[in-house]
């Protein structure tokens, strides 16, 4: 009975840290639209409902009889219980991650992308990408994990594949109409709503203690507080840190502030339960500073991102894959998990390899069969009319 | 000790479900502002206020002593314990209930209601007509549970009470100014925040987790997640299914897709302990069918239902209801449930015209006393300068 | 392991709860900026995000070491256990809470205060004023506690500490250019989005259940759900109360009715586990009156409170201290408690004047090193644009 008692509690916590990660959607569905114009949110209303919709499907039909199916192919990936039928505590959890990692990209090719391209692209993130990555390192029977690489709750499962995969979608598709001047420099285009945006932050914020927290799968006999800390302590010091970083070369900035706490919630997301709150305090600072230089780094490259999405969960995540190996005081030392380097490494090129190469493919099949772009006309008028024949504020008056 | 440990384990999670369950509130506040004019905001941020406000007041005074009071006469209604003290579990998890089975009807006779009006209606759906329901399936004590009628979380006690109710509502009240051209074709009304509504839509869904997990009123040796997983994957069923269904007319289309997503819900909220996964998806793919074709099909006949309020809720509720009988798999055979036929549709129809005729009574009185609608130049000019002195967006420039 | 399973379960719904509780902070920031004009909503998002995130930093440094060090100095303050590493689960609670004493001050000075200078106010609230407060009453070392006064999850801790320190505020900085005429009448400033402003009201709903129930700080063999009854039934109550009351003046007013339901919920706050459901009514009902006098009676003394939080969190705080006195039941008698009277005034005069005094001096001193307000060019600019260099709303048309 006892055993049974600890087994229910352990559940109910992964069950309602589930629904926590799944409340996830909507706060990158705010980010997205808040940072972007108000003709393109329709169009990402519609790809965050199907990010989660699709990935849910997909997810059960195949992703995960890919990622613990029961079988494995040498580590590499598993097989078994395709159309999922029992399992549920794994799979609900799961879900919700693999439809996490594939909504990072959808922010990142915002305002361009042709609606019925990313359809075909979101299975492949959802039902392939992301669950080879988790069968690697979270089965039991992976490659990474028998290496002794550590991702507690996903810096690089979730975050670097969301990240990566980005990465090779904005270079495959292209930056958008005016983003850049005629000698290649980066111009501001103004984003709807700081206000939807902030709350997608603190949605997302809300969220991820379900993600970090959760990840510990037990509640009995586990400090689960003290993972909730972490993750505050590092995403409290990011935002800071971001916000005086951007303070250099000007005033304190609302996106970069806003993506400095996301990016300390990506940072500290592989080690919240390795690492004490000073190493939490100092990987927020870093993970706030880095996102920073990297949103201007990326852009300078002539690359666009329409979030900041390769930065925050691509950087940051590879940073947050890092840190364990740093701040890691599991073995009872301060700093003293320099072991860890290899594994964490040799985890970290892996995962964004596969990420970026597996999209890359996939997303450059995708365009010489159907085309990934809108036309430029259609990307002028705005994607809320010319893919779904609609506004998203329809008696508001707007500029342009 | 034990069962002392196992008892308060399974309220704590009624407990967190019913906050999650409450949290539907705002869910269908924004749905509801998002899908229709700016000008009529305040009215449905009030009416929403109210519905949780005088629902809970009311089921207090006497809602919950008609629902579980004690005493049944006949399997009809209950008698005992007004002005509850004690209970807390039940009444807090059922007031929430309450108050969602109330505010579906605010959306489907938005932006031509009185408010006063609406105020007296209030009372009648949370303390009177919803109460008496659950006392028919749910107390243990009525004539619907007795006949082995199924309705794990309210598709037919929750959700068909709202969506018949708000069909007798759009029925007596009428069209809004401008909805039909002369010759009674619809004609469409543009929301002001389809960002806003599609939030809502991921609030509806998250809270719908309480809804349906919290229903198994435990924790302890029930299988939590699979309810979870079933909710998950016909909500994402139908959202896609409402969205191809959409496209068959035009470009996939954002207010279809939402209510798909909802529809999906309601759909597998009778159900969701009782199906299996590949159940499930069913259950969602024929819901997102469904609402497309209802909503048209009622809009044909002329009935103006501002956010397809009777179509997720008391056409896909039905579905929900019959499709137990057909999906149930509780007895160890795949599809064997066919001799729940009987109960299924005898309470589906019990419930439907119990929620009708009652409303349709209570709202016609309403209407000869007092009146149920504005004046035409009051709705021209909206119901916020007219009802409450205000404007929602005060700093906005709004079209008209 | 009984005993090993009961503290778990505790300590997980001590968890969730503050996860609910940090989730307020997106709640205040709605109601912040949705009362406020669109000029200043970026200013509003960055004040929030600070009050989290150097509330975070700096009640890790020192707020907790203060509140709950160990050592304590005469029942005033503790000392110890700075820069906190262990104790996650005190911290975590207590972490969310300080920000939302902190986050009140934030509304009330609204579109008129330097960034700067608000950053340099913030740790204060955080790390010293109101840690001090908690020490007084809930460290179990507090001269407070010992005298027998009643505050059990924070009407007076948390919320009139906020709104005194708002009261100082509004009195140094002054009211925002607008507010009154010549003749020193006020003048009503337009908010930009009552549907955030009620979203955020909802957010603070739904999180003040992980406030109220969760500081039972336990489960087994607690009636959590009596305690989320109180609160339901209290500002449901009070925002019926409040807006009755609006309407004496006029039509119902949303903004009456929105800080209505916060009043109700602040005012049940201290009492939530001692009043029964009638006493909870009562309070919710007085919560509802008084907010709406205070407001108007606030701003005919000239002072400027950009969102009435010196209302609903200074003078409902203080109500529901001496609502305490008046309903408590847990002597089992019905209003039993008139010995309660005298510690509960000590305690709310005691709270009242240090927040007062202590934010007062801190106050004056800043504003006479760097000064709290911006240029009125500055002000009638916008926030947004003086202080970050940016919009809330890129692509919307504004008014002015």
């Amino acid at each position: 009975m006892e055993s049974m008692i600890v087994s229910s509690v352990d559940s109910l916590w992964v069950v309602i840290a589930g629904i926590l990660v799944m409340f996830m959607q909507p706060g990158f569905m705010l980010v997205e639209t808040g940072f972007t114009r108000s003709k393109n949110s329709v169009n990402i209303v519609m790809k965050n409902f199907m990010d989660f919709s699709v990935g849910a499907i997909t997810y059960w039909a195949f992703g995960f009889a890919l990622a613990y199916g029961g079988t494995t192919l040498g580590g590499f990936l598993a097989y078994g219980n395709f159309f999922l039928e029992g399992d549920s505590l794994t799979y609900f959890f799961q879900v919700v991650f693999a439809a996490t990692a594939a909504t990072i990209v959808s922010g990142a090719v915002a305002e361009r992308t042709k609606f019925s391209a990313y359809l075909v692209f979101q299975p492949f993130i959802c039902g392939l990408i992301y669950p080879i990555v988790t069968h690697w390192v979270w089965s039991g029977q992976g490659w990474l994990g028998d290496l002794g690489f550590i991702d507690f709750a996903g810096s690089g499962v979730v975050h670097m594949v969301g990240g990566f995969a980005a990465l090779a979608a904005v270079t495959v598709i292209g930056p958008r109409i005016g983003k850049f001047d005629d000698k290649g420099s980066p111009l501001p285009l103004p984003g709807s709503s700081m206000v939807a945006g902030a709350l997608g932050v603190f949605i997302l914020w809300f969220g991820w203690y379900g993600f970090n927290v959760g990840s510990a799968l037990a509640v009995v006999e586990v400090d689960l507080a003290s993972i909730a800390v972490t993750t505050t302590l590092s995403a409290a010091a990011a935002s800071i840190s971001a916000m005086y970083t951007s303070m250099i070369s000007g005033k304190p900035d609302v996106t970069m502030t806003l993506n400095g706490a996301l990016a300390g919630l990506v940072g500290i997301t592989a080690g919240c339960a390795n690492v004490n709150n000073l190493g939490a305090v100092l990987i927020g600072l870093v993970s706030g500073v880095l996102v920073v230089y990297s949103i201007n780094f990326i852009e300078k490259k002539g690359l666009d991102d329409a979030v900041g999405a390769i930065s925050v969960h691509g950087v940051c995540g590879a940073w947050g894959i890092l840190a364990v190996a740093i701040f890691d005081t599991t073995d009872g030392l301060i700093y003293g998990g320099f072991s860890l380097f290899v594994p964490q490494i040799i985890g970290m090129l892996a995962i964004a390899i596969w990420a970026f190469i597996t999209s890359f493919i996939v997303l450059k099949t995708i365009n010489s069969l159907i085309g990934l772009r809108v036309t430029p006309e259609e990307e002028i008028a705005g994607l809320d009319a010319s893919e779904h024949g609609t506004a998203a504020y329809g008696d508001f008056i707007l500029k342009k």
